[in-house]
C-alpha cells in the first residue's frame, strides 16, 4: 500500500485541479490511475468530488481493497446505481464530471452518459496526468531502487551472456533474474495500442530495423505477431547489444539503457556512444524547473545536428527518427511530460524522466545510453540510476 | 504473416456480418483485430467495406506492414483524411460505420466521430468477436504446437524447481525456457483493466487467496500494485502448485494448468483432482456444435453440486465463485465463447476453448487442470494439450 499522506496529498492536488477546471468531481476506472489515488490495484470505481473525502467502491475484492486502500472502501453495488451512491455518501450529483477519455472504451463511456444523464462529462485525464508527472520524495524513492536492480543485471548480464543465445533467450534471463531482486515483472503503460514487456534487448543489426513503436530503437520482435522488442536471432560477438529495460516496484517504474559487447566495439560505435553520454549531460543540465519541455528538447537536438555527425542518425535513421529524446515514467511507461517536439508542458520540480539519446547506424545496430533522472532545480536533474557509463566489454 | 488464403476467408467472413447488420463498413485499429484480418502487426487503420478489398492503411512502419500484410498497403496521410482515403480507393462514404467499442478509448472515438460528420456510428466488436472465435485449420495447429510446448515445460519444471525457490522466481525460469522453445513472452488481452503476464504460478495458501481478477485462481502477486500471479513468496515442500501458462506462436494463444508438488499431495487433494479431471472430460463431451454456452454450464455446475462433496469450493470459494468453466483463447486470452452462466453464443466447430475446472481450498490452495480444446462434432471437443494428467510429484 501506499503511505496514506501520499494518498491525501494526491488527492487534495487533483481536488485543485476540479476547481481550476470547474469540474465538480470525476470518475476515476483505470487501474494507474485509481491505484495512484487509493493505494489498492483491486478493481476500483473511484469519485473523487471537488471537497471532502474520495469514494472508493470496490466490486471485488473488497477485503484487499480494505486491507490496502488508504480511504474508506465500499462495496460497488451496480453501474446503474453509481449516481445513487455518489448521492447517498453526501456528495452533490456532479453537473460536471471528469472521466479518463484517453483510456476509457466508449462502450464503458456510453454506459456511464446514460446513467448520468443529467451531467456534462468531459476529458480530465490531460491534467490527471500532469499532477502524476511530479513525484514526490517517497515515489523518487521507489524509482532510485529501480535503479540499483538496473546495475546488479548489467553485472549479471556479463556472467550469462554466450556468442549463439538469441535475444529473446538472453532477455529472458535478465528477467528472471529480476525478478529475484524484487522486479514485479508486470509493467503498465497508458496509450492505446501500446504493447511492452520488461525490454528493448536487441543486438547487432536488429537494433536498426524500424518499426511502428513510438521510440528510437524497436527490434525485430518474436515473430511479425509481435514486432518489437528481442527477437530468436542469435546474437554475435562483435554485435552491439542494447540492454533496455523496465524495472518495477511497488507500482513504480525506471527505465534504463547500457551497452554491451562480446570483444571490441569499433571506433565509430564508441564514439557515437561518447557523444550519446555527452547529449545526456547536456540534456540533464537542461532539465530545470520553469523551462519548456519543447524548448529542452529543440535545444539538444539544435546541438546534435551543428555538433556531431552523426544527426541523420539520432534517435532513429533518417524517415524513421522519432521526436523525442525522453518520457516521463512512474506508475506508467509513457508519463508526462516528453522531451519532444514542441511539448508545452513547463518542467517541474520531482518530475521523472527517462532520457534516450540513441543513434541508429542500418546494418550495424542502435547504440546510446538511457538514464531515469528526477527534475530539482537550477542545477540541473539528478540521476536516479547508477549504472557505470561503459560499454561493457565481454 | 498469415496465409493470404487466412485473411480472405476472414475478410469475406467479416463483409457477410456486416451485410447481415446493416453496416456499410467497419474502420477497426486495434491491434489483434488488425492483425487478423491484414497479417501484420504494424500501427493499422483497416477499413473494410461490405465489398471489395479492404484498405489498409498504415502511419508506421510502413515497409515491414507491405512484406507482412495480405493485402495492398497505403501510406495513412492522417486521421482527417480517412474519409478522402476511403472515396480515392473507390469505396463510397458509409452511412453506417462499425467501430470496436469494446476497446477503443473516448478520446479516438471523439476524434473520429467528427471527421465522419455524415456517418452513423455504431458498435460491432461483439460480431467480430464471435467471428474470431471459430478457427481454421491453420489457426488451430499453430495452438496445438504452444501445447507441445507446455509439455516440455513441465517436464523442465521438475528439474528446476526446489524448496524456498519463490513463485516470481520459479515462474520466471519457466518463461526464460518457454522463450528457447519458441514461446513469444508478450501475450494479448482485450478486456479494459485486464493486467496479465505468462502465468498463474501459485503454491500451497497463496492459490486460494480472492482478487480482482475475474478467475478461479488468483494469487497474491508480486506486490500491492500488481495484485495477482506469482508472489515473492517462497514455495515449500508440501505445497500444491498450480502451473497455469499461456504459452504464444504467431499471435496464438494456448492456455493449461497442471499441478506439481514436492512431496505426496493429500488425499484430499488427489480427489479433487480426480474430480477436476472428470469435470473436464464431462465438459469435453458436452462440448457439441449447436449446444448454447450456457447450457453446458449449467449442466457441468449441476453435476458438480449434485456429485461431488467440493460444490462450495468449485472455481472458487464460497461468495468468491466465478461463474464460467471456461473461455476462448486465440490472438486474445479472452475470446468469446465463454462457458458460463447464461452465456447465449451457440458452439460451433473450430472453437478453442480453455477448461479449467479448479477447486479452492482455503489455506490449502488451489487444485484443478486446463487444456486447450477444439470444438469439432458430435464426439465432443478435441484436447490441443497433450500433458499427462497425473499430478507431477517431485
Amino acid at each position: 500500500m501506499f503511505p496514506k499522506s501520499e494518498c491525501e496529498r494526491r488527492v487534495k492536488g487533483f481536488q485543485d485541479i476540479l476547481v481550476q477546471q470547474g469540474v465538480d468531481g470525476a470518475l476515476l476506472v483505470q487501474r494507474a490511475d485509481t491505484l495512484y489515488f487509493t493505494g489498492t490495484a483491486q478493481n476500483v470505481h473511484l469519485y473523487i468530488p471537488q471537497k471532502g473525502n474520495p469514494l472508493v467502491l470496490v466490486y471485488r475484492n473488497i477485503e484487499r481493497a480494505r486491507a490496502e486502500s488508504s480511504w474508506e472502501v465500499f462495496p460497488l453495488t451496480g453501474i446503474s446505481k453509481l449516481p445513487e451512491s455518489i448521492s447517498e455518501h453526501g456528495h452533490p450529483l456532479p453537473k460536471v464530471m471528469g472521466l479518463e477519455y484517453d483510456v476509457l472504451p466508449v462502450a464503458n463511456y456510453l454506459r456511464y452518459k446514460k446513467v448520468f444523464d443529467k451531467t456534462d462529462l468531459v476529458d480530465i485525464s490531460y491534467p490527471l496526468r500532469l499532477l502524476r508527472a511530479a513525484k514526490s520524495e517517497w515515489e523518487i524513492a521507489q524509482i532510485e531502487k529501480n535503479g540499483r536492480i538496473y546495475t546488479q543485471l548489467l553485472e549479471y548480464a556479463s556472467t550469462v551472456l554466450r556468442p549463439g543465445m538469441s535475444e529473446i533467450e538472453f532477455e529472458g534471463l535478465l528477467e528472471a533474474k529480476a525478478r529475484t531482486l524484487g522486479h514485479e515483472t508486470m509493467l503498465r503503460t497508458r496509450a492505446f495500442g501500446f504493447e511492452f514487456h520488461f525490454g528493448g534487448v536487441v543486438a547487432g543489426p536488429q537494433g536498426a530495423i524500424p518499426g511502428y513503436f513510438d521510440g528510437p530503437v524497436v527490434g525485430l520482435g518474436a515473430s511479425f505477431a509481435h514486432p518489437l522488442g528481442p527477437s530468436h536471432t542469435p546474437i554475435q560477438a562483435g554485435d552491439m547489444i542494447m540492454m533496455d529495460l523496465v524495472i518495477a516496484q511497488k507500482g513504480y517504474q525506471m527505465d534504463a539503457t547500457r551497452m554491451l559487447v562480446m570483444g571490441e566495439p569499433s571506433k565509430e560505435m564508441e564514439e557515437a556512444y561518447r557523444i550519446s553520454c555527452e547529449i545526456q549531460e547536456r540534456t540533464r543540465l537542461a532539465l530545470i524547473p520553469g523551462r519548456k519541455a519543447g524548448d529542452v528538447y529543440a535545444e539538444i537536438l539544435n546541438w546534435v545536428e551543428k555538433e556531431t555527425p552523426y544527426a541523420d542518425h539520432f534517435m532513429g535513421f533518417q524517415n524513421n527518427r522519432v521526436r523525442f529524446i525522453g518520457h516521463g515514467v512512474g506508475l506508467e511507461l509513457d508519463e508526462l511530460p516528453t522531451i519532444s517536439k514542441g511539448a508545452q508542458e513547463i518542467l517541474a520540480p520531482g518530475m521523472t524522466i527517462a532520457v534516450e539519446p540513441k543513434f541508429i547506424f542500418p546494418g550495424e545496430g542502435a547504440i546510446g545510453v538511457e538514464d531515469t533522472l528526477v527534475i530539482e532545480g537550477e542545477k540541473g536533474a539528478r540521476l536516479l540510476t547508477n549504472a557505470p557509463k561503459t560499454i561493457i566489454k565481454i
